[in-house]
């Protein structure tokens, strides 16, 4: 299959247009969707649209129940699904929890999240990936900017950009405990990074660039276009991500930690290939290439 | 001199109420002030006060020219007042800019600064710090929770809380650039610190709790009972902060650094003596015992 978004090939830094639409509807289910005309010009314009008090208090207030009871059953367990704290056994996250929990099975069925994300894929769907974060107060570090579309095409082979996210806030998001940073306008660029270079190379390089993340001068030129934008809310938000959006998020110093319920929901005409990296497909928890039950 | 605010001294930590005024004004000066009456009130319930283009457009072009200016000067010279970067020669923070730099010697004496802090202290004042922070974009580490009296007194025998930071901002202070967090009314509640623990009693202790910072319980009930603010705004405006409010900020990704003049003004009735921690005062140009000349 052709590579249409080339990243970590070369040593030149390049910026890609976006050969794929934003919203996949087929024409004339443009505006059947459960999302109103501006919400879906919003997601179209920015690569993200945040759906406030999407989830009620008693759903969110069951979802947490959940998700620490789930860390409970976890707790004196050794997987891969399980992520811990690098210097205690606290858990930072768990994948896999549609697979794994038949509440968040449920939970990735939502027929609303479905409503909305069948539309905004223009097909039926299923879960690419599914994780828990739990993200602590005091000691949250930051993420640095990436395009998720970036590291799925490269290392799962996600072939097109037809691909959600969807976050649900467990937490209240304030604009201080570390909340994700979008870019509004960036899903258009694709951002190819440079590739790890031959050892003779990197010395001769004047300019130290990090392999496989996107360079100071394209981060630059994004957030001096279109701004940085931080969507605040109070638990039970959900935000919905292109999966070239670029995004990013700052350390956490404040005692407010957040919880978060992570979906991705890929198109079914936008099932995994080989890596376009060519080293081997990460593991089945972290992008779904077997298991790819049709959520409708 | 009895030490009316013990931090570091033992394995509890306690929380004392602040024992000073927040304004020092002489009785029948109250209202004597170039603040307003609604200003001062915010500054004495909060501890601290953001005066928005408090520097006009012209001024702050020419403080940032002279902060470049300075970094140039001091590029190749070995001085402790000049902070680098760990991994590069790059300048982090400049110290004592008003003694070093006769331009930064007169914004340190502008009248406009002056007559609040004046005000604010009740009494003439000195210099007890100055330096130029140089933060870069996308690799800006966090500053981890401290009231700024803690320090100062422990380290630098500052008897009590009778000074003000002065923070001028040259470039602008958004939410997601790893601003200033404040915690406000913090300032009435001095956070004892735990001190270093003898060997056998850190191993038997149950609960880590790091040497010389706010303990978490602390922090949680401070942003829990006062919340926490970001004062945000354009280069040039100035953020007053009272020696003794709880304040930190989270790291900066985003492409935006922020370049800033600290200033801290101590009242002449409450110069330095011996550090109350025992020690060896830390250096002249990080706390000024020596050269004090009195500002009006």
């Amino acid at each position: 299959m052709k590579d249409l978004y080339p990243s970590r090939k070369s040593q030149e830094v390049s910026i890609i247009p976006r050969k794929d639409p934003v919203i996949h509807a087929e024409k004339g289910q443009e505006n059947h969707s459960s999302l109103s005309k501006e919400q879906l010009e919003s997601y179209q314009q920015n690569g993200f649209l945040m759906l406030e008090n999407f989830f009620s208090e008693a759903e969110v207030k069951q979802m947490s129940n959940e998700i620490y009871s789930l860390a409970d059953d976890y707790k004196n367990t050794e997987t891969p699904e399980v992520v811990r704290e690098p210097t205690s056994d606290e858990i930072r996250s768990i994948f896999a929890v549609h697979e794994n929990s038949s509440y968040f099975d449920k939970v990735a069925a939502d027929k609303r999240i479905l409503d909305i994300v069948n539309h905004l894929l223009g097909s039926e769907v299923y879960v690419n990936q599914s994780r828990i974060n739990y993200k602590p107060g005091f000691t949250g570090k930051e993420f640095y900017w990436h395009s998720d579309f970036e590291t799925w095409h490269v290392e799962d082979g996600m072939p097109r950009m037809r691909a959600v996210s969807v976050s649900i806030a467990l937490s209240d998001n304030h604009t201080y405990n570390g909340p994700l940073m979008l870019i509004p306008g960036s899903h258009q660029h694709f951002i190819s990074c440079v590739g790890e270079a031959p050892e003779n190379h990197y010395k001769q390089s004047l300019k130290m660039q990090e392999f496989g993340v996107p360079d100071h001068d394209s981060m630059r030129w994004l957030a001096n276009k279109y701004g940085i934008s931080v969507p605040t809310g109070p638990a039970g938000s959900v935000l919905l991500f292109e999966c070239n959006t670029m995004h990013g998020s700052n350390s956490n110093i404040t005692p407010f930690g957040r919880n978060n319920l992570f979906m991705v929901y890929n198109s079914v005409k936008n099932r995994l290939v080989e890596p376009f990296s060519g080293a081997d497909p990460r593991p089945e928890f972290i992008a779904a290439r077997k298991k790819l039950p049709v959520l409708g």
